[in-house]
């Protein structure tokens, strides 16, 4: 903390050389250039890139409790400073990322008898940009944030993916609307502006509630803070850091979810030895339930039921899946969901024998991976948090879904507000000191916090499969998953749970997955998981081998990942090297149109042949009308060629390259 | 609006006349009396019986928007009138009420610039007395009120038998308390002093939130409105009058239920032929799927299915019971509750044939008891109230049971706001032009409507039989239904759904009802609801043909009630004399232990001889190791007898008097 006092210190030495070029920062490579500029009408910050505008000039600042305005400054001073390094990742999409990037911080005053200090930290890498304000250490120990007031003014003529605030599990759909028609959204929010893609986000959210967006008119992105209960956006100790507030800019689709940018504003991994995080695929009870067969509370249909469970991880040795999910298999299913706040995370159902079915997974190889549906009581959860992962851990129990199924938490305070985040982290932690890994469900929106604690593997926050088996609008239609990469794709790692062979619905006639099953094969090199589900029953996967030899092969742990074509919400082209092999993978989708696309091989290593297992809709493939004429395949291809692929209307293409 | 008006104005000419006794009124019989004293520190108000204090003096007023207090005033002037008059109920515990009181109207003005014009009017009963704030039409249009300053100062060493707050449903327990050791908590609040019963609550809820209570400290207890989610109390137009605070005040805890004090401060009835209000009994599709057989949702275990729905149609028609009540029978139920925003409330499950259904219905002489579970997203339903009322209405289907089973109206509003008052009164008056009767699950909290919306049968708000199907906490001990006719029950009917003769739980062992046989059909007498369920399913009534008969004969609709003996949380006696003919009915019952009591006939006609047929406990009957053992016995007793009962632990007797 007297680190922060004294660089606050220097830095006001540094106000004497002030000049033009002091309110600048450029990236690495000169491209991408940030500036601020303090007026007598606040701080504002304009970005361009090589000479275009990509922000215009924009606010930035805070409203206090009291309505004290935190939005006019002195500057103190101005700190530069430069950073290149390459770190590895314990997984993901790509083995290492070069964290390269100019540093400027601006230590400011605010004019006002309260004089707060606020430093305002910018990051410009080659990719984009970040910032964050910065309280340091000063006379008050704590402040009440009511606003922030930070604004993206993107170019005239812009629109954005925005997806409706209003959901409070990030279950919508994104949808491409002018800035001035979006009400409240969440983030990622990607905007194409006409020649360049932005995506505007925040990165490790910690202590402090997620960021919205509203669109104030026709180029105004503003910043919102989803707020407690009684309106008070954040209570924060001081110092302080805020997330990071972040922009990628690309010229292509693809750029933006190459981009590291959101991971290198991330912490360094804070578990000492995280070996334990390891990527993985699983099967489930669950689909089975999503289509009304079978229960997740007690009773004659129950679900989690020892010898069902069993047939599951007998399936799962079979076939060398190392996870089987269970979910109700715990006393707290019944009654008046939103007021189930009884849920004992240690207290199995009696048809439920835990002990037997992880001795059995465990003589077979396979893992159980638990499940803690919360319905959001998350006072509930954290009384039993260590009791529940110890008792887990016991049972040899180390990946565990949780669940936050109502809409406030604790019947009063929201998912993304700083209540939720403090809860999700205080979960995170607690499940690395007892070596598990999370899946969270119904979370706030991710920020890279996986850099930090690798045991947060995956998360939804995703209209999912699960929307596929009984929503009333019929399933997500063919365009969703060829949005998704650039939109809720930009924040990590989604647990979409695709994987489905049998698109008959008998329960809900009215609901179906709304792709073709080779589109269902390509959507796992195309959506990043680091556990992966293989969501249908065990007993359509036994009846189409040869398609689920992909679902067997298919990594989760990546070694290089590039989008080499793609136009949103159209089609999406994703190539991805396997991290523990020298094989690449392709996955091609596309929307409700049937597609033919000629892909380059450039990406292989030059010069050697390898064997493409090519996993394609049959030419009379429709997602609507057949969406289970697949064909499998094989062929001699190499990085000079150009392959091209036939993608069925709603279809897609899944192809393993394997050197020869 | 112009006679609110002229009152102010002449009542400012009685100023000069104010003298002491001007500050006070007395109840009809002269022993209660009501004070105000308007002094620099704001208006207070104090209430003696019999020259003994019940309420010290306690504040009355408001703050408004913008920390406008409306708290001291000048006194204009005071007015005076009384009342006396019998009015014939349409349906209800007692035909005849007499509504006698005095009436004190005191005009008061803001001591501030805005000057705000507030009458409080008073009226005193001989068993207690009710106040409201006014706002008579002035310059001011409109007000937003922020807090209610409203308190109530009950003797020293009180305690009150409250219900938490935090529970959107009304479903938890009510324990007594030290005052000071009341967080937040409803009303009915029922206050013992030590030699007084209390019953604090409120009449005539309109367009205004619930008034919560907290135990400010040993003796105070201070209004709190349930706010808007952004804080705000109620947004009210001027004119405008507030609920009714009301205080019950008795010797025994009976009167507390015998008093129409929350009826007598309701409007009149508003339905100019309510004839279609009639009351009823009825069985459901309903305790098997709360334990755990069958689904609400449609799939291979759907409940609501036609052949099913018809074998109740059968039972009911076969004995005389008018009403089958199915839940789960339209789109919506399935997928992620707490966003079921989706429900369609006119179209059935492909499963459900609503004409075959109800065409077969009608020709046994039976109704379907319709069901609109809303999930509380209320936008949705009322999008559909006319048509989904419409609709049952074309299906000749004519009371509904309608339910919010989420914790916040649309994601955001509180079901005791006056955003959820408003829209269940919409519900309710839309129902009342399609001629149709509503049984409320999940409402706010009622007080007194049904005198001005007949249709308004019954409504849940209780920790219901549901409670025991599936509880962790194993379900609702012996004594909470002796606690609830002197709390939750004091606010009008309730939808409880007793009548359980099976006493097993093999899906889940863990919880249970927790009563005899015979306590369940003495609970038909005990507690009132003008739509009594018969919750068991068919065949464990046809199993016990000589117990069912009980049910098929309790009516639901009152000539008189009385209730001669009880200590709240112990045991309770009520009689009531059916509306249709000369029998009278006991049911009597006990908490968790045994207890003998001589109960004395003399609410019997004098000098007649009556056939008691005696529902009752057998000697070696327990609710905890033999539920199910009971006897039926006949005697012949009069008005001079007194009758010993029985009550196992846990049990109960219930008695049908049939004059000779």
């Amino acid at each position: 903390m007297n680190k922060l006092l004294i660089l606050t210190l220097s830095a006001a030495a540094v106000l004497t050389a002030c000049s033009k070029q002091d309110n600048e920062v450029a990236s690495p490579d000169g491209k991408i250039k940030f500036a601020f500029d303090n007026s007598a009408e606040g701080l504002f910050y304009s970005v361009a890139e090589d000479g275009q505008q990509i922000i215009a000039p924009s606010r930035m600042g805070f409203v206090l409790a009291g309505n004290d305005s935190v939005a006019r400054f002195d500057v103190i001073g101005v700190e530069r400073s430069s950073h290149d390094d390459t770190w590895e990742t314990v997984w993901g999409e790509n083995r290492y990322i070069r964290d390269n990037y100019n540093q400027l911080t601006v230590n400011l005053r605010q004019k006002s008898a309260d004089s707060l200090a606020v430093n305002l930290e910018v990051r410009v890498f080659d990719d984009g940009f970040g910032y964050r304000y910065v309280f340091p250490e000063q006379s008050r120990d704590s402040l009440i944030i009511m606003e922030e007031l930070t604004e993206f003014k993107v170019p005239a003529g812009s629109k954005a993916w925005g997806m409706t605030a209003s959901d409070p599990y990030y279950e919508d759909y994104f949808h491409l609307k002018p800035i001035a028609d979006l009400d409240t959204v969440r983030t990622p929010l990607t905007v194409e502006t006409g020649s360049k893609y932005l995506a505007v986000h925040e990165a490790n959210l910690t202590d402090y509630p997620k960021m919205d967006i509203i669109g104030l008119d026709s180029v105004t992105l503003k910043a919102r803070l989803v707020p407690w209960s009684t309106g008070v956006a954040a209570y924060i100790p001081v110092p302080f850091a805020t997330p990071w507030r972040t922009v990628i800019i690309g010229d292509r689709p693809g750029e933006l979810v190459e981009s590291s940018l959101m991971l290198n504003l991330n912490e360094p991994c804070a578990i000492a030895d995280p070996s334990f995080a390891k990527p993985m695929k699983y099967i489930g009870v669950w689909w089975e339930m999503h289509l009304g067969n079978g229960t997740w509370y007690y009773g004659p249909d129950h679900g989690a039921n020892t010898a069902h469970v069993k047939e599951y991880i007998d399936f799962a040795a079979e076939h060398g899946i190392p996870g089987v999910l269970v979910e109700g298999w715990n006393i707290g299913w019944e009654g008046n969901w939103p007021t189930n706040d009884h849920f004992d995370f240690t207290k199995p159902y009696p048809d439920f024998d835990i002990k037997e079915i992880t001795d059995y997974a465990a003589s077979k190889g396979v893992q159980l991976v638990g499940h803690h549906e919360t319905a959001a009581w998350t006072k509930n959860y954290e009384n039993q948090l260590d009791t529940a992962y110890q008792y887990y851990a016991d049972h040899g129990v180390h990946n565990v879904k949780t669940g936050y199924v109502n809409v406030l938490m604790d019947g009063k305070e929201d998912h993304s507000s700083q209540y939720g985040v403090r809860h999700y982290r205080k979960v995170i932690e607690t499940a690395a000191r007892y070596g598990t890994n999370i899946d969270n469900h119904e979370p706030v929106m991710p920020t890279g916090l996986q850099r930090t604690y690798p045991n947060l593997m995956t998360q939804e926050g995703v209209r999912g499969q699960e929307h596929n088996a009984w929503d009333p609008d019929g399933g997500n239609p063919p365009e969703h998953t060829v949005v998704m990469p650039f939109t809720r794709g930009l924040a990590g790692p989604m647990d979409y749970t695709f994987g489905t062979f049998n698109f008959d619905n008998p329960v809900y006639p009215f609901a179906r997955v709304r792709t073709t099953l080779a589109k269902e094969l390509a959507l796992y090199v195309i959506i990043y998981s680091p556990m992966q589900m293989a969501s249908d029953t065990p007993a359509n996967y036994a009846a189409k081998p040869d398609a689920f030899q992909f679902i067997k092969d298919v990594p989760v742990d990546w070694e290089k990942t590039l989008v080499p074509d793609a136009v949103i919400g159209d089609y999406v082209v994703t190539v991805r090297q396997d991290r523990n092999s020298t094989d690449w993978y392709l996955g091609a989708a596309t929307d409700e149109n049937a597609r033919e696309l000629d892909v380059k091989l450039d990406f292989l290593e030059p010069d050697v042949e390898y064997t493409a297992q090519i996993y394609a809709d049959a030419p009379d493939a429709d997602w609507e009308t057949n969406p289970t004429a697949y064909t499998v395949s094989e062929k001699t291809v190499s990085a000079a060629d150009t392959l091209p692929l036939h993608l069925a209307a709603g279809g897609g293409t899944a192809i393993r390259f394997i050197k020869k």
